[in-house]
């Protein structure tokens, strides 16, 4: 497997053709360096951040609040600290992250930039029109930077996908002792977001990565996108910061207690 | 940056020599194909399995229950199923992760296999053993297989690392527009650790990778080890799932009511 990032990109701005500079810039690229041309099976993974230039969607920064208000379903956790409050929210893209993900760096000052309002239309929308003029078959995937409960720091993640498996399950597969993967499930698409990070950075300008040897995860457009990585509802045991939930889990024990002592003072 | 398989390693058995047997391997590997030959600022990036296979953390399969309860420090989320209960807890490595990580698959029949009792101890071992051997400065990762909250599926991660910077840690620095990067720490030892895991793969019997092109992130052996990746204590706002926090919020409420009641109970 290799990964580079494509150079030469300029600043993103409302309404530019993504398309259009990517196409362009990897052209320009594969001038100098021939093995830098894109080949069928090749991952282009793009962080969010041009997407959402793209798409226009900045707000003032006075307006920050407003915004990860607007892209909040619902808080899961939240820290009130000295310099303002730490929330972890579920975003309307089906995410969990810190301040749905509006983000006020490598955006100009004043601005701050929301994420694309659906990383997988937007991901398919880049796939369909590379393929088409490239005339070659490749995957794209649109990441954004995200925490993990229970570890440090930040790993890049897949928001976005088009025209790619995004997982190898090996539910019902066999080890290399031919004994069954009960549950192993490898998240392909974050592994290959994080792979193309490390080449991209976040201080160096660069937002395109592509990923090369991967290309027999490469698919139809109509496959999945990432909103079927994420896990809400049910199945998600973490549904709530554990403040949150001992909280609610004391407000009803005394809800509880009050109803039946009003019961009793019913009584005759 | 490029990344590859070591191939032609054997089955692991306790107590085998590791260091020589990787050696071996990268050497033979190097003969039908001088690009692979290691060079300084490479990382290896071992599955943990060969590990703990060579450090002899085998127990009978009858005994797995057993293994898990004596690697929990503490149990952070449970599910009972009709096949019997999923855990989530806090291993002695400090990870949070499903069944402590005792594992049955990629193990012979009847064994399940624990994690190494100190992965950073034994990156440090294979680190050390592999730069004298092979007279360059290498970094190594060990990586288990780790679910996430409110994802699906898993990747790979790093459990133990030595000789490497593991975070890219870019607060305080400047974004491309010269703008601070707040909260930024990209925790590149993970995604090394994933871009390994598409090359590696788990069925594939290849348990080790190298990554090339990260040799900016390689430092003495000193350097803190994967530990220093996960987060406990009073900063882990998901201490507990969701229902467990629930519940203990639910009691606190119902054993403050009830000393209350047994106070006025014993008023004259």
């Amino acid at each position: 497997m290799s990964v580079w990032g494509i150079t030469g990109l300029p600043e993103i701005a409302p309404r530019d053709d993504l398309v259009a500079i990517i196409a362009g810039a990897v052209t320009t690229q594969a001038a100098t360096d021939p093995d830098l041309a894109l080949q069928s099976g090749d991952i282009l993974v793009v962080t969010s951040k041009i997407v959402s230039k793209s798409e226009g969607m900045q707000v003032p920064a006075a307006e920050r609040e407003q915004a990860i208000a607007a892209d909040t379903v619902r808080v899961v956790a939240e820290r009130v600290h000295p310099g303002g409050n730490f929330k972890i929210v579920e975003t309307r893209q089906g995410l969990v992250m810190a301040a749905a993900g509006i983000d006020m760096s490598n955006v100009p000052e004043g601005v701050a930039l929301r994420l694309p309002a659906d990383p997988d239309a937007s991901a398919r929308a880049l796939c369909a029109g590379l393929r088409q003029r490239l005339g070659m078959n490749i995957g794209v995937i649109i990441t954004d930077t995200i925490g993990r409960a229970w570890r440090v720091g930040q790993t890049d993640m897949a928001i976005g996908a088009a025209g790619l498996q995004l997982t190898d399950d090996l539910r019902g597969a066999n080890d290399a002792n031919g004994r069954p993967l009960h549950v192993t499930q490898a998240v392909i698409a974050d592994e290959i977001a994080g792979a193309a990070d490390l080449v991209k950075g976040k201080t160096t300008g660069i937002p395109v990565a592509v990923v090369r040897g991967m290309g027999r995860f490469v698919r139809d457009l109509d496959a999945p996108g990432a909103r079927s990585l994420t896990r809400t509802g049910d199945d998600d045991m973490f549904r709530f910061g554990s403040a949150e939930a001992y909280r609610l889990g004391y407000e009803a024990a005394m809800a509880e207690i009050k109803a039946k002592s009003v019961k009793q003072d019913e009584m005759p």
